[in-house]
């Protein structure tokens, strides 16, 4: 132990990592296991947009950009989200660039949370909403949605709301959803919205996955309560371009400048050439979205088609690129458990419910992010043990 | 005032953003004054690490680093280390790569640090580490320095460790140092060293000017207390890398491994084609870096032999590419009024002792990472302004 070990506090020291990059650094190495825990598209970022950021370097774009993002960057973000989503936006006020979606959501927790204030989280969640709300010393609370959609429904919200009144800062919406594929159709979030307008409570609204959705109609919450609502997203999951690290905050004036503070004192800003190929990516990826996009469907119709004829249990996916199934009843073991059954003996590495909640939920994320002989062997893994494990449901 | 307004804590509404991005707002896009306020090399990226970016993006490096950064730019962190300071540290648990030397300090300071606990700041100081503490809800203490080298004594010190007791998490030292370019000698380094071995502090040991010094020896703390040292640098400021975004720490394995946590909580990762070029300036820069020095130190000489010349006093500048000048005291009124005179007068825009301490200091800082053109202009505006004073000290 190293003689400052004993400053780092026990909030800290008990933190766990995320248990996808766990499974991932577990079985990421491995050549016979087919890794399908992470959720990163397969596909390369696209030529214009390395081009992009090419020219940007030659150019000696290379000095220090403006703390909320080029100029350039958070107006092609207001002029794509007009267009794509009808939203509306300022690029000199109303919008700033982060570091990735990641570096959104940390901003948003650790600026509006102090030590014991609450964040609701509907579960099961990507792990950064709840690991960032510990490390600031705020109470992550799950909010326990039902089988088969998980969804968070007015009365399960509004019960949480009441029962930790002023405490609450943040509320995170995340759809459609990462693991379970789910979306919120647009009566549903009229209906959260009808709800939250009530609540002095600001709505982490995390769309990153908003283009990708493969049946019904994708309606923002901040379209709902712009003055309420931080929008999330970024360029990683549509465009591909997960390791340039882009990702982007709007919302209310006053609310975006204090959160600008926050930003700025953890990183400063934003790499220059990565922010100009992002906005090479918004006003010109459209196609290239496009195309993934058929693509990832493909993959979705034919793990559905699949795991019907094994017999898996499952939600219904709409967007994203996740399926979420459930572990048969005849297994006898949690979530983690059946994580590495799989992983022993069908080969496949997924991630469990585990990773997503601290209650007890069996069902397990697989990632379609990966290619179609990816899939077809994993799927081949996943029949095989299904058959030779006798599984089935109750 | 947006609904969710009232929601932003106290302390951050109060939260002063940083006096040089003001003035440099203000006054940096104004063609009739010379900007000499931003800490950022003029100098263009080196060629030859344009291109191993440019090839990482032509070879599709666009996915997820590992969240600790590319193993390839973590073992040249570690060989340049070695080489250039005779310090060791494993790229595989005892270092990480930040966004900036900016992630590193905020992710020491959030990580160690918890409300009401104190980090320990020499002042004149760089106001990151001011605001990163204040956003934490610890406490920020200057320790107050004396001119002319407004360096931190033992003596001064162990006061303030005294005082402050177990509260102390966090002492900040920066050498060379912003703003004032002296730096510590050897002696002094192992001075230092010698009574904080005897306290359970951790060193945020922010390293970044090491490469710019022009006279004396470079010591660094890590070397002589590794077990409690935080070191901090990047290649903005060596390698002319600022638009870049790459910073690192390293220290010990446990508390590293706890730091690495609230990183990757924080951002998740950095970007892998600008850590791909980081790697490349690390390995093959050293030509680059003592060119640019030998730059930095003929426009040192200049203005020391300008200041002279018009009878500014100054602290002497030993490394990094500031000067430290004195505020006539013939002059009424504060560092702030001072530059506000010297912009509208000698239409030149520097950055006041306010904008790095709380603390009365009557000095300004000049920033010579700045054409010789530019230099000469200001030094031209700056001894009119002098004369015209009727500038004297008592």
């Amino acid at each position: 132990m190293s003689k400052i070990a004993s400053l780092v506090p026990e909030s800290l020291k008990s933190s766990k990592p995320s248990l996808i990059r766990v499974l991932n650094n577990k079985y990421g190495s491995d050549p016979e296991v087919v890794n399908l825990t992470v959720g990163e598209p397969d596909f390369k970022t696209a030529d214009h947009v390395k081009l992009a950021a090419i020219k940007s370097i030659l150019d000696d774009h290379t000095h220090y950009p403006h703390n909320w993002g080029t100029l350039g960057l958070r107006k092609a973000i207001s002029e794509y989200l007009a267009d794509d989503l009808d939203l509306h936006y300022d690029p000199e006020g109303e919008i700033f660039v982060t570091e990735g979606a990641s570096g959104a959501i940390s901003t948003i927790i650790a600026g509006l949370c102090q030590p014991g204030d609450v964040v609701l989280i509907p579960c099961p969640a990507y792990t950064l909403y709840r690991i960032n709300a510990e490390l600031r010393d705020a109470k992550a609370v799950e909010l326990e949605t039902a089988e088969p959609d998980f969804k968070v429904t007015p009365e399960l919200l509004k019960k949480a709301l009441d029962k930790y009144g002023e405490k609450v800062k943040v509320l995170v919406l995340n759809y459609p959803v990462n693991p379970t594929g789910v979306t919120y159709t647009p009566d549903e979030v009229r209906a959260l919205a009808d709800l939250l307008k009530d609540y002095n409570v600001a709505i982490l609204d995390d769309e990153i996955y908003a283009d990708l959705l493969y049946e019904g109609e994708h309606l923002p919450m901040a379209k709902l309560l712009p003055d309420q609502t931080l929008y999330v997203s970024g360029v990683s999951k549509n465009a591909a371009m997960t390791g340039w690290r882009v990702g982007y905050i709007c919302g209310p004036r006053d609310v975006l400048g204090a959160l600008a503070k926050v930003h700025q004192a953890a990183i400063s800003t934003n790499a220059t050439m990565n922010m100009d190929a992002a906005e090479e990516a918004l006003r010109h990826g459209k196609a290239d979205t496009a195309q993934m996009k058929a693509e990832y469907d493909r993959r979705r119709q034919f793990l559905m088609t699949a795991m019907d004829k094994i017999g898996f249990q499952y939600t219904k996916p709409m967007g994203a690129f996740y399926l979420w199934l459930k572990i048969p009843d005849s297994f006898d073991g949690d979530s983690m458990a059946y994580a590495e059954h799989l992983a022993e003996k069908a080969k496949v590495a997924i991630v469990p419910a585990a990773a997503f909640t601290k209650l007890p939920v069996r069902y397990f994320r697989i990632s379609y992010a990966a290619s179609m002989e990816k899939l077809k062997r994993a799927v081949n893994g996943l029949a095989k043990v299904f058959a030779e494990d006798g599984s089935f449901y109750n």
